[in-house]
């Protein structure tokens, strides 16, 4: 089955807002085996989308219309969709009446206008919309099946999941079910090298992807039923457990940071934080989760040399013999942040996010990142090279590791016996 | 003049990368004053390529194909444009050795393959490529013109500026040219509101984007020379900064972070962070920017009630009677902090990010800042309430008003004599 994208609205095209839907609906399709051909962009402009969407309708199966399904005259979507297939609209008082007590809900008036998206086509199948205002359609004729979907992204991407998913699997009788393996500490060719069989093995399907850092593998199988796909995939990262051991760390959660707060939540565990180079994106990060204050008990970004000393303790000798960026340093901080905190988990990051402040002993991208716990201390040196004019990845790098070193050891008793010191 | 744009590569249908060089090359287009009626997206796939392009070149006088210049079989852009424009193709010294030496430089050696790369379109103007390896080219037939641009956004991007558009510009005959007005602390309706007079006066043209927490001002001047244009950008710029004050942060700068650093420099002052509810993201902000050693001295996360009282001084009455979120706390917060950092600017946050937390008396997105200077403190209480559930927003809200706070009190000497007490 072949699909295409169709993304309506002249801000799309003027450069306005950056297109995201046709990502990820393609992203979507493809791990329901449907075939993504083309992607298309453009203005509401009655002409120039009903040429397009002629064209769309000539060589796909399904064709994806985003956008343009608002109240005001501008948004055409629907009604042009419906002429070019000969489809009548009828006012549907349902949906007029969900439209209406949704602004009454939100202490608005429903406008006169708002009554253009109770419009139904003939013979639709109405995808209720529990995010915003428009309901998305699904339109069958001639073996062609078009589906509208409301613009905004927090109102289209649970649309698509809650509503066409469902009914694209019952179309073609089966359960496709993903879930989304995260791994963290090993790059994607290597990782790819390691499980090479897995992800040509067909059924559940194993696809990577690679993010900043990390990378997300992606399991989905294809069932007659929800029980056996689940069985298909649980059995699949069961085998990428198996291979890819402690550098998994979460399965569908939407980062390092929600599954370190996680696990801390789970052993009743508080940390905190001490940084340099990474000046507050770690607290940043870990904050970033709801009920994040459970378990983060305080941050300094201690950048001048002063505030090292005054507020962690780092000594005098240590900041004039081996420099603020060392791993005795890093120790120090580690350790005079414990004495202040009281958590249960002390991380210090200490290094040189450049673009400028590198030598030839100490290059821009080195970090010493330590973990006091229990009294003991392990420290990391990094080297994250790339590009050592990139602070922003440096940066990035030194929160994720340290973020990962905590993780590692919460949940693996082997690294805290023999990295502690 | 109508543009389009097509962007060839499997990988972007297939949904694992996310195009936005359509979004790039459109807004640039749009601030030269040519249409984009259209974006497409196809894999590398011969037919279907074709198919889009010979479409493209029926309707638009300039067509952009981005990506599919590459060294490998996949990249098929350009051999397959020549083919349907009827060019033949031969090998250019010169980009060979351009191309040799690239990798040379790289310590790699140029694959046979790479020499594709070198291989040029009769009568193609040749952009040259000093990011990486494919060059790109322009392409002139019957009236149609097609511009072929690498794929990676770091090396489309400048192509696309330093090669690209001073081509077009010759054709319109004359200079097209841009300057980018930052603003924060007012909606974008309400600015359209102050300068629609401005936005409709054609040239300069001025163009308003919405950014979070804050808006964007395009001016874009066409003139006969560079000299003239930037005349015109400026003395619109001149009217802009009358009507909307200080509300104006900046001329072409990345964002707010980046204009306090700035100014914070240019005056030589330092600034210290207190953060309960942004968790770290005002540090993270701040030094984000290159060289932000300079001026920022510390930062601290205050999250538990302990830690505000042991840490900044805050008093036990404060916290047992107002609680941690008020206009009490954020003053001992400031006054506490600026004790202990001894910078210029002491910038205290406390609040309610949500989703949870709230109550009838303090909701979620209930925020106090208080920011003290030269032992005097100025508080502002904000209410975030665009959406309660929208931890993300409110944490940004206060982070960009907390640096908007800093940098009034550095630009308007009025904002201490009013506001400090």
């Amino acid at each position: 089955m072949n699909a295409e994208i169709i993304s309506v609205g002249t801000e799309i095209v003027l450069g306005d807002i950056l297109n995201t839907h046709s990502q990820f609906l393609s992203r979507e399709l493809a791990g329901m085996g449907i075939n993504v051909y083309y992607h298309t962009a453009v203005g509401d402009n009655d002409r120039r989308f009903t040429g397009m969407l002629e064209n769309a309708l000539n060589r796909s199966d399904i064709v994806f219309l985003t956008g343009g399904l608002g109240p005001t005259t501008d948004d055409i979507t629907k009604e042009t969709a419906c002429q070019l297939m000969g489809l009548e609209c009828h006012y549907d008082e349902a949906i007029g009446e969900r439209i209406r007590s949704y602004f009454a809900r939100s202490g608005r008036r429903m406008s006169e206008n708002n009554k253009k998206q109770a419009m139904v086509p003939q013979g639709a199948v109405v995808l209720q919309n529990d995010w915003g205002t428009a309901p998305g359609f699904i339109l069958e004729k001639e073996g062609k099946t078009v589906v509208l979907l409301p613009g905004p992204p927090r109102e289209l991407q649970p649309m698509f999941l809650q509503r066409v998913k469902p009914y694209l699997e019952q179309k073609t009788n089966g359960i496709i079910f993903s879930k989304n393996v995260r791994v963290f500490g090993i790059g994607e060719s290597l990782l790819e090298e390691e499980i090479v069989d897995l992800v040509t093995s067909g059924n559940p399907t194993v696809a990577l992807y690679a993010k900043t850092g990390e990378v997300l593998i992606r399991v989905t199988a294809k069932a007659p039923n929800q029980q056996q796909a689940e069985e298909l995939v649980d059995g699949m990262i069961g085998q990428l457990r198996e291979r890819l051991g402690n550098t998994v760390y979460g399965i569908d959660v939407a980062g390092l940071n929600e599954a370190l707060v996680a696990e801390l939540k789970r052993q009743k565990k508080t940390v905190a934080t001490a940084e340099s180079c990474t000046g507050g994106m770690i607290a940043e990060q870990i904050t970033d989760v709801p009920g994040s204050s459970e378990v983060f008990e305080m941050g300094t970004v201690t950048y001048a040399n002063r505030i090292k000393r005054d507020l962690l303790g780092v000594s005098e000798q240590t900041l004039q013999t081996v420099g603020a960026v060392s791993r005795e340093c890093a120790l120090e901080m580690a350790r005079g942040l414990a004495q202040k905190s009281g958590a249960d988990f002390n991380v210090a990051v200490t290094g040189i996010a450049g673009p400028s402040g590198g030598t030839p002993e100490k290059p821009v991208g080195t970090v010493y990142i330590a973990v006091e716990h229990g009294g003991k201390v392990w420290c990391h040196h990094y080297y994250f090279a790339r590009n050592q004019k990139e602070r922003d990845y440096n940066r990035t790098q030194a929160c994720l590791n340290a973020m990962n070193m905590v993780r590692l050891t919460l949940t693996d008793p082997k690294i805290y016996e023999e990295y502690y010191e």
